[in-house]
């Protein structure tokens, strides 16, 4: 819109977006920094983007790196309704580091399915996530892999509270009916990708399911345009995310070191009354790391580790119970220490 | 998943990717052709973009660059329930190119988006969207505005058949909610920008309301490197898309006048039994390019001219007049060209 365009004094004044800073990074980047009226939301998750990103996104050479965000409207989308205090609660780890892995691969029929995640709760497993890829397929349909794996686990449940988180799939409707599906088996979690649902969705959901954790999945996350950080530790929790999921360094994808600590750290720092996020560092972790990981994330994290222990075959089971041994003791280790 | 840790023949034959062919594009470059199953789609537009670039987007190095669909899925989606020839009937122009504005700035009240939409009538314009960035805010409630617009062009409907386009904004509650608000004021054609209300929402609401005539607008499109031909030309158009909006070359955005020609040949070319959707290059336009744009497009396109011709301030009727004359003085000069 030409601003000379523009004679509303109210929209001059209170509507139009204002330049702060235009800082040199180096020779051929530039840091902006753009004030936006946080009346332009409504708040309304998907104006919100839409706002922040949305004909921007289409520049090839913008990236949306930060957001510092007004607290009314962190406020109003009120971030975890669980967070990381919640999932521990849920699994009776009040300290130590969380652990998960995923049910795959898709093509599994359901009770082969129930058979795997069965085996991970013997291990001592805590989370067992659906594949992002699972979703409503012919071969396992959402509601009998639920009733399956649900059956499966509460079996077991007296020994070991592991929780099955189902990945949520299709419009709105059809996740509401997941949801219902799923807390009808006695689920309490379940896994979401923000970017494939749409913000808007993903935060009615929360609104709609007080009682249920939410993991955000990256699914079509895209690294290269969005800041990582910014938008699973920072949007994705605010817009009510308890565990955010991403692809950690080192693994089958591209985020540094870097990008993962400060993405952990915008997961679980202090904002306002916010609940901190679980940061679930993810993508090709293996045994070998689970040290290395607690050093670098400290125990305020999920680790999951999917393809590696599945890769044990017959051993999946003693897998899974060296990776849960492993984490317990790092973590009763480390609160022994002054 | 390690493919060595699949042992269910049903899964390595059926579901399990092929990688089909690597060919080298440049150095640095190369084009994979992947097969994926069908099966793993389930008929969910959420889960076919999770299939072709959920993870992968995450990926620093990789463009999801094109698709080629079986008929099948092209079927259930269904494309267009109007397209490029419904968008012609609605406003009695059978074979000139279309012309399309924007009402903005946000922040003005209804009233006002309401006299600047009964001037742009008044120039004769065929379609007045949204700015995209008008949802649902306090300044300008989606149900007032689309109120206030909608009696102000009704009554000029006798000489003109202009239609106004609303934005959607919104979970899918909201977006429904906000359709029934537009059809019960007569109007037959909405905006969404898919990427934001997420596939699944965007083709439900296709399918329930058979009647009403999708833009789809490319906000936050540009996040996720995926090819703009394909995700606007053929995965929007697949959904539903009557019309799909995108940034036209030597406008405010960066997109190549190859790109242009792909993504609008893409939105028109037979596919199967699905309808054309009409290509609308927009983003920075002028009255100055309307013979170059018709003479790249040819007439089976929808101008979209919004900020200049704001910028025409008291002028705004004679300006949208002259667009509106330019585009149909061409039109009837081509059609009577042997």
């Amino acid at each position: 819109m030409p601003v000379a365009a523009i004679d509303d004094a109210f929209v001059l004044s209170e509507i139009v977006g204002r330049v702060l800073a235009i800082e040199p990074i180096d020779q051929q980047t530039f840091e902006v920094r753009v004030a936006l009226a946080a009346s332009t939301i409504g708040n309304d998750p998907g104006q919100l983007v839409n706002m922040l990103f949305g004909n921007t996104s289409i520049h090839d050479d913008v990236v949306l790196y930060d957001v510092e965000f007004p607290a009314g409207l962190m406020e109003a989308f009120g971030g975890p309704r669980h967070g990381l205090g919640g999932l521990r609660t849920r699994v009776d780890a009040p300290r130590r580091a969380l652990t998960c892995t995923a049910l795959k691969p898709q093509g599994l029929p359901p009770d082969a399915l129930a058979r795997l995640a069965t085996r991970f709760a013997q291990g001592g497993i805590d989370y067992i996530k659906d594949d992002h890829g699972l979703a409503d397929q012919a071969y396992a349909p959402f509601a009998a892999r639920v009733e399956a794996i649900g059956t499966a686990l509460r079996k077991s449940r007296a020994e070991q509270p592991t929780r099955y988180v189902p990945s949520l799939s299709g419009d709105l409707d059809r996740m509401r009916a997941q949801i219902s599906v799923a807390t009808a088996a006695g689920i309490d979690t379940v896994m979401i990708a923000p970017m494939i649902a749409g913000f808007a969705n993903f935060h009615a959901l929360v609104k709609e399911h007080p009682q249920v954790a939410f993991l955000a999945h990256p699914s079509l996350a895209g690294a290269a345009r969005i800041e990582p950080t910014l938008l699973c530790g920072k949007l994705f929790r605010m817009l009510g995310a308890d565990a955010v999921i991403f692809p950690n360094y080192g693994g089958r994808f591209g985020y540094s070191p870097a990008t993962c600590r400060r993405l952990a750290t915008a997961a679980l720092e202090t904002r306002g009354r916010m609940r901190p996020s679980a940061p679930v560092p993810a993508g090709g972790m293996t045994r070998e790391r689970v040290a290395e990981l607690l050093e670098f994330y400290g125990t305020d994290v999920m680790l999951l580790i999917g393809g590696a222990l599945l890769a044990a075959g017959e051993g999946l089971v003693e897998a899974t119970a060296a990776f849960v041994a492993e984490v317990q003791g790092h973590a009763y280790g480390s609160a022994n220490q002054p």
